[in-house]
């Protein structure tokens, strides 16, 4: 049993060694060195437990238990890219998890009647290009990424790409795989809400909405001393006027509603004189593209109503569509938590994840197992070896379920 | 007329041409070549106009007509330094005014009975080094600049100073100048009020008490997605709900008190996450002593009601005592103003003076003339000819009646 209980665990640790930083960090961005490598050991490790591996133009691996009855495919995984000192769960999990579900049920049960694959998606946490989620687009045959977008050395998608794949050892590459008819997905919950209430497991109904704006209140510099009250236009106090008001507002309406001012700036930036400008981000998330629609309109109403300066925004982001889990597939890993008697809640996710682009052409569900203090994209990230275990014990009875 | 009217701006379009910057800007920080050659010529005009000129250690220049009757002294005047890239008006005016009025009224009326003073003060605008007011905290004998302090460039201030004063050409240098009885100075407003009502002339009644400080909050940066409401520490809207509660407590207790926020600063500043510090800025400004003690009340009484994030305050600056004009001074030029026909405002000064530091020994009275749009420490700091002159009129009768 301990043997098994760290299974998770040690694979994390073996995979966090291509792109080690510090002690516990991991700098693993798309098709760099570290990357090939992590790569090019895990398709190794595959084909040493029998799984047929491919690769897709994009560098994604696809690590298959063909099925004995049916051609339909029912898949697995998570991204194997890291964000600059990032850590060892992040993405990593999802494979690990798939990988280590699949090569269990087939040393257990054998051959499973639904074809059934593990996937190492190439990049989602937009670390070197200025894009994200060109693993799962691509596979999920969503949209194709720009190849002449480029690193900050000036080195293409397409140039990064044709030498990453191409020295992967698995060299059977096919410009598409087959859509599966199902897609799981296993993740750290890169927040504190498992953490906190100490509970197990959590059962994903969604991913949020999110929008982001930028808000550019404009006013007119002056002399601190000098310009009396009623001749100010100050933009720094209406922003402060204006985040309270969308404070006041997200808390009428509750969570899960969140929204977030990560950056504000102020020009000049002079103690002693009125700012001339103050620009800041707005990203605000919910289940419900209603409730962000809302939000937005509130925004809306609080530039209109300014009077003194001018307000501005500017959208930083194409919204993507709700995303909503596939029901049954939902509410099967609720009912294997309850039937194994783990803890768990069902729960929006706040981040984004490849499961939100595989959700647009086929059924998906997420599990979520804690993050200590909530925190991701850190060398402090960490999840006990116990949970990981045990968030692998659920997707195997998912996938047994479904496959066998 | 039309020759006497044009006297003021005649002088400062001259004055200007030292450290001239672009069509209209000057740059002249104290003890520099600029500043040197400006110096320089205003001694020589002050002895073909028969004053008796000095100057004290520091390089303020002193161009007297003595009195024949006493050696009380009264004196007038402002700085000659500038900020870089300023205008020709501040400080310029005051001194520009003084000399004016004082060779007209010796024109006119021959010498005074009491020792009549135009002072053009060393430094005021710390655009050079790390203090300010050095010229009239010695003038006024009240603190001598650390000799030690360095410029950008690690000049020290004794090495500056002793450059420049042993380069002017009244070198009959004093170490101490007597104090004056009485200290008048002219400058423009430096803020829009007398501009944006159409007024002639301000009488100054007091210069503000001025506190500044630094305030942080410390929250806990966080993922902006997954981190509930709830279990947020969000130092960003704490800072919004601070500014917005400090803007309705001043906006309660009305003009003249003015806060202000210049400077925000977000960490780690990243649109996608919830910020761990922010810092921010508080200049606050009223007459009243008690007014600005009030204010930091209620900003301690915010920083205690804090619940999920920490709060700091530093003090940014030792405040200065409370400045109030000498009330006949004042009245006397309240009155000249009526027996003219213009119209006048009485007024605190948001700004700080060299008046504020010669209050501390003397009676101090000032006047201020109109801003263009309220701006000043720029190129377009600009005021009318004719509002120079209505203001030097209104000193030179001013003068008149204390000398004569």
């Amino acid at each position: 049993m301990q043997k098994k209980r760290e299974a998770a665990s040690d694979f994390l640790q073996r995979l966090g060694q291509f792109g080690k930083t510090g002690d516990t960090g991991v700098t693993r961005p798309v098709y760099t060195d570290a990357w090939i490598a992590a790569v090019s050991w895990l398709q190794k490790e595959a084909q040493a437990k029998r799984m047929a591996v491919s690769v897709d133009t994009n560098g994604s691996t696809f690590m298959t238990y063909p099925g004995s009855e049916s051609t339909e495919i029912i898949a697995a995984g998570s991204h194997i890219d890291s964000v600059v000192n990032g850590g060892r769960y992040d993405g990593a999990y999802g494979v690990a998890a798939a990988y280590l579900a699949m090569t269990d049920l087939y040393a257990e049960y054998g051959q499973p009647k639904k074809t059934m694959t593990a996937v190492a998606i190439s990049e989602e946490d937009a670390a070197r290009f200025p894009t994200t989620f060109s693993g799962s687009k691509h596979y999920a045959q969503v949209d194709e990424t720009d190849p002449n977008l480029k690193d900050s050395d000036g080195i293409t998608f397409e140039e990064a790409r044709s030498h990453a794949v191409s020295a992967l050892p698995s060299f059977v590459t096919r410009q598409d795989q087959p859509l599966p008819s199902e897609w799981f997905e296993l993740h750290i919950e890169q927040g504190p809400v498992l953490d906190t209430t100490g509970t197990q497991l959590g059962v994903v109904s969604s991913i949020c909405e999110l929008k982001r704006f930028n808000v550019t209140l404009t006013g007119q510099a002056n002399h601190a001393g000098t310009t009396p009250q009623h001749l100010r236009k100050d933009p720094m106090k209406a922003a402060a006027r204006m985040i309270t008001a969308l404070d006041n507002y997200a808390q009428a309406v509750g969570e899960p509603l969140v929204f977030t001012v990560g950056n504000l700036t102020v020009e000049p930036g002079a103690s002693n004189a009125i700012p001339s400008r103050v620009t800041f981000s707005i990203d605000v998330r919910h289940p419900k593209k209603a409730a962000v629609d809302a939000f937005e309109t509130k925004l809306n109403e609080e530039i209109a109503s300014l009077n003194k300066v001018d307000g501005h925004i500017d959208s930083l982001m194409e919204p993507y569509p709700e995303v909503v889990m596939d029901k049954r597939l939902q509410d099967q890993f609720s009912e294997i938590c309850e039937k194994k008697g783990y803890s768990y809640q069902v729960m929006p996710s706040g981040a984004g994840h490849d499961t939100q682009i595989m959700n647009r052409q086929v059924k998906t569900a997420m599990l979520f197992v804690p993050s200590r203090d909530g925190i991701s994209h850190s060398p402090s990230e960490y999840t006990a070896p116990a949970d990981l275990e045990r968030g692998i014990e659920v997707l195997k009875a998912q996938l047994y379920l479904e496959c066998y």
